[in-house]
């Protein structure tokens, strides 16, 4: 590795170590999460204060608002999430629940557009969640896109971790599934995540034809009955996801 | 500049070359773009590229969904976004328009949650998106935590182009009507930042009395009369922003 390209490593490194639990944190933490040495964490620390992307708060330090300009730099740029979102709107409206517009990033699938339902205190799913793909109805739409051999490739190397009772484990199962995908449309993925959350996807293609992303709806049993799933929300999404893809190939560029 | 700062300045400039109009682009046009020559250009996006940040499309290179992790880190971290999420939504059902939460970096405020108005096609604004912090009811609420001083030193230096007839353009009208939103506790900006926008915004403190955000409300003027914003809206505004104090103040760490 380069000596620049092992500098940017470290410096991402050092961002992504500002979590939830730990968002402001003192040198001595920095350069423990990082496995960095105190004398690097410090001199990635002034570099990042002195590009605006982190600030002191007394002897600790958290990450500042520019840090965003990076995430919005993708969501800008890719396009997708802000074209889709009045088509997730009226799709939340509809059925009530949280409808997302996700993304493959090797065995995980990505948030990268979210309208939450109208009812308060749903599941707290923001921009940038991550889950494996093989058991999520958006991963499903987008693994359906590409060839068996690749989705079982990617299945192999998924973090399987603490499946449910319901989750696929096995590539035959899988590629079983992903071929119901292919002939219905849509993926419907059930408690496959998490007990209790059922969900519907379809993809989302370019003019060319390309799946670029997935459009899905989640919902809880004990909100919606799997005939509700299908007779209701399965035509609301379809009909969400054919205007978005008329969006995709009607804008400029 | 040392040369690890120069490297992960330059790094993050290549990716900050991405845009919506330029989603894609070839190795010439983010060399041109980021004023780095060729050789210099190639190899931060061979370096962008094996820590899985960018992607190859053909000859083209374009951001890959991890980038949304660096952003992801800010919002995570900072933890105000998602917990003030569940009264956003409680706000926008009640006045049917979009709220956000807003801080501030430097001269500008930044949206770090928002949430749509119920409507269809409402002013698209994402978050990460900037504006003058003197002009927008959000950053009127930030700048009045401020002493007087600084809150001009930032008029000062702010970006102070295409003002609308109405955009306060002076630092003593500027001090007058932040002396009004630490009197009245909340903004209210009428087409400052464009014409037929207005809004109002309230502070967030911490269980410290700091100010660490803002939360807001716009609306059009063809959809809510002056006296309406004031009398329905900004009842609302305030109770969501005593709701999410409480709640910071009760966050577990």
């Amino acid at each position: 590795m380069s000596e620049s390209v092992r500098a940017f490593e470290r410096g991402l490194r050092v961002i992504r170590s500002f979590t939830a639990e730990a968002p402001e944190q003192t040198l001595a933490e920095v350069a423990r999460a990082t496995e960095l040495n105190r004398a690097t964490a410090r001199r990635f620390l002034m570099t990042l204060e002195e590009l605006g992307y982190v600030r002191r708060v007394g002897d600790r330090f958290a990450l500042s608002p520019r840090v965003l300009d990076l995430g919005y730099a993708y969501v800008s740029s890719f396009g997708v999430p802000q074209l889709a979102l009045p088509y997730l709107e009226t799709l939340s409206e509809r059925v009530s629940e949280a409808s997302s517009v996700g993304v493959l990033d090797d065995t995980e699938v990505v948030y990268v557009a979210r309208v939450p339902a109208k009812r308060v205190m749903t599941v707290s799913i923001g921009l940038g969640t991550r889950f494996p793909a093989y058991r999520t109805s958006l991963g499903r739409a987008l693994l359906a896109a590409l060839p068996d051999a690749e989705a079982t490739a990617i299945f192999a190397r998924s973090d399987r971790r603490d499946p449910t009772p319901r989750t696929v484990d096995d590539p035959d199962e899988l590629r079983t599934r992903l071929s119901e995908v292919r002939e219905r449309g849509y993926a419907l993925v059930d408690q496959e995540l998490e007990i209790g959350v059922r969900s519907i996807a379809a993809p989302l293609r370019d003019a060319t034809g390309r799946t670029v992303a997935a459009v899905n709806v989640s919902t809880h049993v004990n909100r919606t009955g799997k005939q509700e799933l299908q007779q209701r929300f399965v035509p609301a999404l379809l009909r969400a996801a054919a205007d978005i893809e008329h969006a995709l190939a009607n804008r400029p560029n």
